[in-house]
This record gives C-alpha cells, structure tokens and sequence, in this order.
C-alpha cells in the first residue's frame, strides 16, 4: 500500500503500473493479484480504504457517530492521492458492469455496514422510533461529500459537515 | 444543442469536437464559442443543464418541491447522454481550477437558486423555525444522487427519491 501511494505520487494514475508496485514492494506480482484483481482496485485500497471498515467508536449519540463518519469520509476523499484518483475510478466503473459490482460487493458493502452499525447503536439506545435502511442513510451522508469533493470541487469545512450531520439526524429521528 | 446530443451518441465525448458540431448544426464555430468556452461546457448545457433553470412548480409543501426537485435532477443525470459525459465532466474540473470556478459560477450557482427559491417558499409558508443554507440543503439532496449515478452507479428508484426527499425536509422542519 505505501508503494501504491509513493508511486501514484510520482507518476501519476495513468502510468502507474501493477509491475512497478511489485517491484517497488520488493514482492512478486502474483502476490498482488491474489488481493487485488486490477490495478483500480489496488489503487481505491491504497488510497481510500479496504474492504474492512472498523466502526466509529460509540460516541453515545446518533448524531455524533453520524459526524464521526462524515468527517473520516470527508478526510479519505480529501487526500491529494484520493483527489487524483477519483475521477479515474468514476471512469473506470462507468465503462465496466463487472467492476462496478465488484465494487458494489467490496468497498460499497463495507461502508454501508458502517451506517448499519451506527444505526443499530441508534435503534438500541432508543434514538430511532421507526428503522432507517443504511443504504439510504450512506447516499444522505456520504453522498453530500463525494458531490461536493469529487463533482462541484467545493470546499467542504466542519460547519458544512455538521449540517450535514445534524439535519440528517434529526430527519432520521422525527 | 441536438446537434451535440446527436454527435454525442454517433462518436462519443472524446472525439467529439467543436467544428463537427458547428458543421451538423449549420452554424459557424465562432457562434458557438461566443456562448460556450470549451467543448465541455457546451456538452454539460447540452446534456445536463445550462444556467437558465427554472424552479419547479410550487407543489404547496416543502417536501413535494424538493421530492420534485430530486426527480428532475435523477431523471437529468440518468439519461445516456449524461451518464455518458459525467465521468470526462468530473476529469476536466479536477485537471483545471478555472474550468472549476467557472461551473461553480454558472451550472452551480444555477442549482443552489433552485434551491434557495423553495426554501424561500417554505419559510412564507411558515415550514421552517431557522433559515436553511442552500448550498447545503443543495449538497444533502443532489448529492446522494449523484454519489449514487456517478459513484457506485447504484440504481435509484422512486422509494429512494421519496426517502431523501422525506428524511431531509423532516432535518429541516425540525
């Protein structure tokens, strides 16, 4: 992963290859592709994260867990590493069905279960009068700042991720 | 504009350019330049929106004005053509910071005074204790959208749209 990063920094997305991760790791590129079976996928792991998302520690409210999700997110997106190869992953889902749900499967799932996690945290303490489905509370949290970050490029500061954090949870609540 | 939709769909974006589309649409380049900067602002007006948008009817509500909103912009980001061009849009504004500021000004700008005039409608109506920021209220339902279109390319159907509609006016209301 730390070559991923070293080499992406060095040369960019586009002339990063599987061949010269392997040789910059020191391990063979078969080792690679036992993990990962595309350069896309290596790159989104090294960069953004793996299929295993531990959960926000449990902030004792919906709310705070929501804001702790919102600003890891919005942290991961906001690397110069992230910034670069974003717009190249939306390309490379947007011509290829099967990596799209590969990544569905993988990446997608696992930040979705942060959601679930929380939410379940929610409906224990009695926060929750009605259950809310992760998946849509992934697009309402998560889906604000990728749209700021990787669509308009708008800056995104703790204000705005508390609103985000703040209306969402109480629209969950009422 | 058909002229470019229909170059869009014969050659795709990339080699798309602004000289075929002056020949199929019978006009000269220069009239074309005069309105548009770069192929890419010509093909987002052209898929997506230009910065003439006009606020959805006023339903009565503040939920049915951003659950028409949400529709409009689902049904406008899912079309071929602009699934087709999103991710080269996405390219293009994260190569360049003036391209960037440009889209912020126009088609940006343009979506927030949506926004802003059915938050104007819900606090005559009475619907809203605290003024609401609409970039934000912008960022909380465009956004899930996007990140669902261009991102993971989830599907969205109408129980979602309803979903984000309803969680965020409940946000708001509260």
């Amino acid at each position: 992963m730390a070559a991923v990063r070293q080499l992406l920094a060095e040369t960019g997305y586009e002339r990063l290859t599987v061949d010269a991760v392997a040789a910059r790791a020191g391990v063979g590129k078969a080792a690679i592709y036992r993990r990962y079976a595309s350069k896309v996928e290596m790159v989104f792991a090294a960069t953004l994260h793996d299929d295993d998302l531990p959960p926000p520690a449990d902030t004792g409210s919906l709310h705070g867990d929501l804001l702790a999700i919102a600003h890891r997110v919005h942290a991961r997106m906001n690397t110069p590493a992230a910034r670069q190869i974003g717009p190249a992953v939306i390309a490379e889902l947007s011509r290829s069905s099967e990596l799209t749900e590969k990544f569905q499967q993988g990446p997608l799932a696992a930040e979705r279960q942060l959601y679930a996690t929380v939410l379940d945290r929610a409906t224990a303490r009695g926060e929750l009068a009605r259950p809310a489905d992760p998946a849509v509370v992934h697009l309402l949290v998560s889906g604000p700042i990728f749209f700021a970050v990787s669509g308009y490029r708008i800056s995104v500061d703790d204000a705005v991720l508390e609103a985000i954090a703040t209306t969402v949870t109480a629209g969950l609540r009422s």
